[in-house]
């Protein structure tokens, strides 16, 4: 792994990075606290739909859990996200979801259309990118969690399903189909985020999926408004509920 | 109202009290820190069917209250409940209501009829001693939080509907029969605790429940688990629910 750029504030140095791998390089960045030495547990975070590694909401939750919990935290591009390329097919499968966001079509199907479409590739640089940051000396080969909302939790049941490294995992705004299979294989402690007025997933929809965790600590947070409104303070409880369990 | 006995342990101490009433003795329970001086936010924890105001999962809870957000927490049994004469009234309703649990009927009915039964006296008596605790000075005329699950939630949704005092509210692990009209009038922040396997209440009509309350902001938390099996961890997670709305 290459390191590109290193920035320092608040405490808090954000390094851009890019892997080589099977699909080409895969760009990143990680977040640490500027005066980290040693070893630390390491939270993957997985962006949505459309947004890219350096979100803002991805952004403001990895800062701050680096500050409050002295975690690594590292983002990369999803396939077809970000500062990757688009394939065509791929280009095809998010037109026909937008459209049907706009017309107000149903979206479960589409959903897992699109993330079925990318988890193969994501599961794979995921790992990949595991073991290269866990060779750093700022992090270490310990514990991961993993933390991902939406399109970051269609990639993430499969990831959290096949990689005994991550140790627990906050998932959410997203419902059960295609899913349920894979939920199942997840027994690590889950914490699952629920938007109760959610416009994009239906109510019964995502807390079928909370049910279908296999999970035997697993809660289940919801709170009133729409999809993209998850209040700021789960950021610090979920910052708690890893350090819980990854420390 | 008249002191009884304190004791002190832990940095915590416990003043039984009586509080005169119009319908007979008020007994209670005050937990202070042992170094309070000046005013402090107060919180109020109504037990559950069949327990009393020093019951294990009560005290427990009050003494982290205490100890992680230094508030004031007062408990009291409830009409016919601890160390409070039972009516023949009473008696009938509450075994029918044991019959029910026994041979596996329906219970959310029965549940209704005993918390609407109560309801009248107990939101007084709750008025009552929270005036009267108001004039301590450890504790002072400052906002209140409420705690009460089961038939806690039952008397103490009217009672928060009621009683502007009460600035936040953890309730839970009760269905919506009977409770719908009055969650609509709540509108203060509440924390509301569902367990997804509940023998006792359905999971539906649980999240019927949260979903009447008419607060703005209010947070679901649903954890796997029978009715009695609540995680130890949301208890310091609702000290910090309280000290966020009551401080």
């Amino acid at each position: 792994m290459r390191f590109i750029s290193a920035t320092s504030s608040d405490g808090v140095i954000e390094r851009l990075f890019t892997l080589p791998f099977t699909f080409g390089e895969i760009p990143g960045v990680l977040w640490t606290p500027e005066d980290a030495a040693g070893a630390r547990p390491l939270i993957l975070m997985g962006h949505g739909g459309g947004q890219h590694k350096k979100a803002p909401g991805i952004v403001a939750r990895a800062r701050q859990f680096v500050a409050e919990g002295g975690f690594a935290v590292v983002a990369i591009d999803a396939p077809n996200h970000g500062d990757r390329p688009k394939t065509e097919q791929f280009a095809r499968i998010a037109a026909d979801l937008r459209s049907a966001v706009a017309t107000g079509e149903d979206l479960a199907a589409r959903l897992a259309t699109m993330h079925t479409f990318l988890t193969d590739q994501a599961v794979a640089e995921w790992r990949a990118v595991l073991t290269a940051i866990g060779e750093l000396d700022v992090v270490g080969a310990g514990p991961a969690g993993y933390w991902g909302m939406s399109m970051g939790c269609g990639l993430g049941v499969p990831l959290v399903a096949a990689e005994p490294r991550i140790r627990a995992a906050v998932l959410g705004l997203l419902g059960v189909h295609g899913l349920a299979a894979t939920a199942a294989q997840i027994t690590v402690p889950v914490r699952f985020l629920l938007q109760w007025d959610d416009e994009r997933v239906p109510r019964d929809q995502g807390l079928a999926l909370f049910d279908a965790l296999a999970s035997a600590d697993k809660t289940l947070h919801a709170n009133p408004g729409k999809h993209g409104e998850t209040p700021a303070t789960e950021t610090g409880s979920a910052s708690r509920f890893f350090a819980r369990h990854l420390d």
